[in-house]
């Protein structure tokens, strides 16, 4: 039987993002400086923060004026009058809340806590509090990305964004895909028989964020850290399928 | 600074594993054949299958008797009476169902689909068909198991056991943590301070369910495949904690 091994690699080094980098072309630099030329079917895992940084998704606290809604919602929740404003102009719906917890539907479809906004780990540097916001659209970023990547290496890349979401049911954060290209993040395997000639009863299988969680691993939880993993040995024949596929409709969901 | 780099190697021809069958002797003499000498902080993930077979957990379906309500409810599911059957019996409680669809809180806290029993890959020689239930303590099994490791490598080696769950809000399954010994199952990272000098947003990381959807990704989903992965380079200093802090009391859980 052939050996199947994944490889996973942190870049090193990897320059704090600022608004209107080239996030292509840093990518290039820092594969290119720790030796690693990517080939088809190589996966890059980018942190949500770096991509929101390039696309220069900051907000100054100060430049937000909270509607009533904000702020009753704020109140009821404990969290700041500017950020709920900033979480419910990004979202679709409030999907449940209580003191220090606000889970919403993000425009983008993802249900996650705060829509994803960020206060942490955010240079200020004119001492103005400033949040940073998810990417505009993830898997258009990936494609794009990948595209650049494709021509620089002259291989098949893949490329995913992932951020860390709560869940129910579970305690503690996992990594999962905001936006993916080149590769199937939904994997379909309706009717694949079993050993014994029975339908399977997994019919798909999330590898775009188990991809993201597998990067989670090593990235660390400060920005400054590893926000770009390489990962290399993972193999698939299926079409290529968005993060968008990951999301279930609204109406299919039992649980909101 | 320094590399940072995470191996996943499946082991190869892993046997069928039988009832009653030792399967930290299987483990070894699998590592030992492929040449792996496991190390300190090596992380080995098994399928929960393989663990369910080595205890015996099957149960015969001719030999089940549904009760009233296992029938109504699998009218209502338009699931076999006799599996229903198994699922209550296996189960605290149900927290949802549709037809197609019975969510369950396992009696061992985990909230997932048919209470993880598996009609799927399960060879049935006299002709019955079979069940197989999750392992009996999947945490004490880990911790059985590293212990035996452990005096094999003389080292100090974690132990995962996994299985795919799905989730509310996103479409597909990813591995998760059912057991874990050796390791911080979750991780606290709550008071870390940021690079400006800020708390952490994120306050717990589920390094278990991280790892056992790592390992998912290249076990693929038939359990003749590649039921044991061995993970190098996974790096913490946090005290272990089992897979069962990864649940979340039906008290904090809002969406149950």
């Amino acid at each position: 039987m052939e050996r199947v091994a994944v490889s996973l690699t942190a870049l090193t080094d990897f320059p704090m993002v600022q608004p209107g980098d080239d996030l292509a072309a840093l990518l290039v630099a820092g594969l290119e400086k720790d030796g690693i030329a990517p080939r088809d079917q190589d996966v890059l895992v980018l942190a949500q923060k770096i991509v929101s940084k390039a696309e220069g998704r900051y907000v100054r606290l100060c430049d937000v004026t909270p509607t009533p809604r904000a702020v009753r919602l704020a109140a009821e929740t404990g969290k700041d009058a500017r950020m709920t404003e900033l979480i419910l102009r990004e979202s679709n719906k409030v999907v449940k809340h209580r003191p220090g917890v606000l889970v919403v539907e993000h425009r983008l479809g993802f249900v996650m806590a705060n829509a994803g906004i960020d206060q942490s780990n955010i240079d200020h540097p004119d001492g103005d509090e400033r949040a940073l916001l998810l990417p505009v659209d993830p898997d258009a970023t990936c494609v794009r990305l990948k595209a650049e990547l494709d021509v620089a290496f002259d291989a098949n890349i893949a490329v995913i964004i992932n951020d860390s979401f709560g869940r129910p049911w579970r305690n503690g954060v996992t990594g999962v895909a905001l936006g993916a290209a080149g590769l199937p993040a939904l994997l379909d395997v309706v009717g694949t028989p079993d050993l014994f000639g029975r339908r399977m009863r997994v019919t798909q299988i999330a590898v775009g964020d188990e991809l993201a969680a597998a990067a989670s691993l090593i990235m660390g939880q400060t920005d400054a850290g590893k926000p770009v993993i390489h990962i290399r040995g993972v193999k698939w024949s299926a079409p290529t399928r968005p993060a968008a596929d990951l999301l279930r409709p609204r109406q299919q969901d039992m649980f909101r």
